[in-house]
């Protein structure tokens, strides 16, 4: 596949094209207008000027497929290109198609049939690529073009992107996280005392969990998402590894109250490995220690732990569930093979004139609470709290960096030595 | 720039090449052969078949620069091919120049020359970068090449790809992170009560301090990275960011221990911010909670949090110093423009059969515990510890799953409602 004006595909190679040209238009049919397709609406106006910048594209969505007419729209569809009527998304002239509908059927249609017509494909789909990834894989081999899903596994921790491109190098020994957001929002109000019922009325309020959850609690969705996850790390097909997987579901009640029993929080853990038999892949519910990396993802976070043999172990870790997470995902991959070396440099770097809180020490000494008191007042730098250990060390209320390097500057002419730390805790 | 029998650099597009042909030869000139150097030397060896298979490469290493020509050499340099003399490695005839020489000069000066000739470039060097970045870039633009800096920022921690490709697209607000691996492992050390001399010899035993270590504990290492991500994430020049830095010296004894009486650790914070005024920037001591993700960031490990507008907070952290983790960023850069699409899924997956420690509990009632016992005796399950809980919570010593499955099966057919978890503490 080639784009038009852009002499190479690769991620990273400055196209010689001159920067001030116009942006490339790209056609884009997108599949699916709910909670994710609706926000991706929304950043691509939000974010117009800055993708023509940066990246010298324009997304133009020319056909937007809706399962049902009725439902009240975001701002940002355009006009007329509404359908509910999937042969009629299929035909519309896009070289870019994105699929936020979710479920494996129509979705697999989708994404076959815009492949083998060399349309590039995009998508958040975790059952579609866990259920038909390699085939579809081959078919846009063999059509000479693409598919990519980074918002499938973890929404918008760029795991899937990890491992394609760099962490496989390393010699990946296990892959485990916490990939259900909806999971481990339930969980951590479990930990916190509140019931099943209510945690999970909770996370449906909030907008991440589905009006039907059970593929979230018990497993289901996280098992997908490990197996994308092996596909990529191992090469073993996705479709066919077994998964010992149970879900928080029934007695998620209970499995909370067993792990605070031995001192530890659970998670619903998904875990891919190398050993000596082969691959092997779980999602279980795991005790694990509050302050672990694990334990200490919270609410509907999302993370990711890669263990290499030349890497040591790297953790991704940030939102693993919304629109704006799983949006953001699709538009990274939107704008694959454009455009996107470091942008160009006409932003300015100014001097930092926030407001910061500030501990500030003198040696210990005669004189030395006096002469710390006194620099700061002059300096104009307010006090916060009592001073400690006997008045050599203050900590100040918020303040910009110039008044506390006035002080300090008068502190080191009198030989006091001041040190400053930023404080924020 | 286009590869011969591969048909498009995108990263992630396959090429039409059949999987069966011969991998291509990368003739590769390597610039140092320090611990990073002679550390991918080692991972080339070692990969060559993963390398061969999965990305259709094969590097041919043709020239190596060292800067003495006594030293002791890794056992994988290829025999003829070191030299001392700048020109001769100029010369050498390679369509990929890796520069792990470090420092401005004659890093520089190998990147332009490289780049000048059309050739690409791949480097961990970030004083290079934060010093020529733009110049740089804009050179291999002209030239229709490109240079890669994976391993300049955070070692084995994809965070610089990560910038390129995706996060900018988010509606980055700030960056800010643990960026130099000595500085942290000393403050590491000092929290444990260790002296500074002590802590900065045991770093520079470890390996990864340098005998000079005034650049990482002044913070000019962790500078140069900042401004290199404020150049990735906002497009401000990377040499001419204003950063508002101080180090951990002199005086880091004394900032431990201040952070020890606000009750925190203090850790080297690298920042940069989008404002209302431009971009800022800095490199400071901050004293954060024990249990924030800075303060939890330890040793020589690496963290960066990345906030978006779109994205929220997302957290990438991992081993920022050290041979392996470098050599595998450079890996990861050279590879790029190479064949990484999902790969092929002939391996196999199989049932996991390795020991875990569990949790087993059962409803309480009456004879739980008797049953509960009974079950796991019979599957052959051996318990540890106490059983919890009145007898209906039991752990049990490492043990494959089949056998902990046996006795959950057993207990469903009582009616008793058995759960379990995996135990990781």
């Amino acid at each position: 596949m080639t784009l038009e004006g852009v002499e190479t595909l690769d991620a990273g190679v400055v196209p010689r094209v001159a920067r001030a040209r116009e942006p490339r238009v790209v056609r884009v049919a997108l599949a699916g207008c709910g909670v994710v397709g609706g926000e991706l609406l929304r950043i691509l106006k939000h974010g117009e000027a800055r993708l023509a910048a940066r990246n010298g594209l324009r997304f133009e969505v020319v056909r937007v497929l809706a399962r049902t007419a009725g439902r009240p729209r975001p701002d940002e569809l355009p006009e007329g290109v509404l359908t509910t009527d999937l042969d009629a998304f299929l035909a519309a002239e896009a070289e870019l198609v994105v699929e936020a509908i979710g479920g494996v059927d129509p979705a697999v249609r989708i994404a076959r049939t815009a492949l083998a017509a060399g349309r590039r494909v995009v998508t958040a789909n975790k059952a579609l690529v866990a259920a038909h990834g390699p085939e579809l894989a081959a078919l846009a081999r063999q059509s000479g073009t693409r598919i990519d899903f980074e918002g499938a596994v973890a929404g918008g921790v760029p795991i899937v992107r990890a491992l394609r491109d760099s962490l496989p190098l390393t010699g990946v020994r296990s892959i485990r996280g916490v990939l259900n957001g909806t999971s481990n929002y339930v969980l951590t109000r479990l930990a916190e005392g509140r019931s099943y019922a209510d945690a999970l009325a909770r996370a449906q309020a909030a907008g991440f969990a589905e009006a039907d959850p059970s593929r979230d609690v018990s497993g289901e969705d996280a098992a997908d998402k490990i197996r994308i996850l092996a596909w990529l790390a191992f090469g073993v097909a996705p479709e066919r590894l077994p998964v010992r997987r149970r879900g928080i579901a029934p007695g998620a009640d209970r499995l909370a109250a067993d792990a605070a029993a031995l001192r530890g929080v659970v998670r619903l853990v998904a875990e891919c490995a190398q050993t000596a038999e082969g691959v092997v892949a779980s999602v279980e519910p795991v005790v694990v220690g509050p302050g672990s990396e694990l334990g200490r993802t919270r609410n509907e976070d999302n993370a990711v732990l890669v263990e290499s043999d030349w890497n040591g172990r790297v953790c991704l870790a940030g939102p693993g569930a919304g629109g704006g997470p799983t949006a953001s995902a699709l538009l990274a991959d939107m704008v694959r093979g454009a455009q996107r070396q470091p942008p160009p440099t006409q932003r300015r770097g100014v001097q930092d004139r926030r407001p910061h809180r500030w501990a500030v020490s003198v040696e210990a000494g005669p004189g030395a609470a006096e002469a710390l008191r006194r620099a700061l007042d002059r300096a104009g730098v307010p006090v916060a709290g009592e001073p400690l250990r006997g008045g050599s060390l203050a900590r100040t209320a918020p303040v910009a960096w110039p008044r506390v390097d006035l002080a300090t500057r008068a502190l080191t002419a009198e030989g006091r030595r001041p040190l400053v730390s930023r404080v924020e805790r």
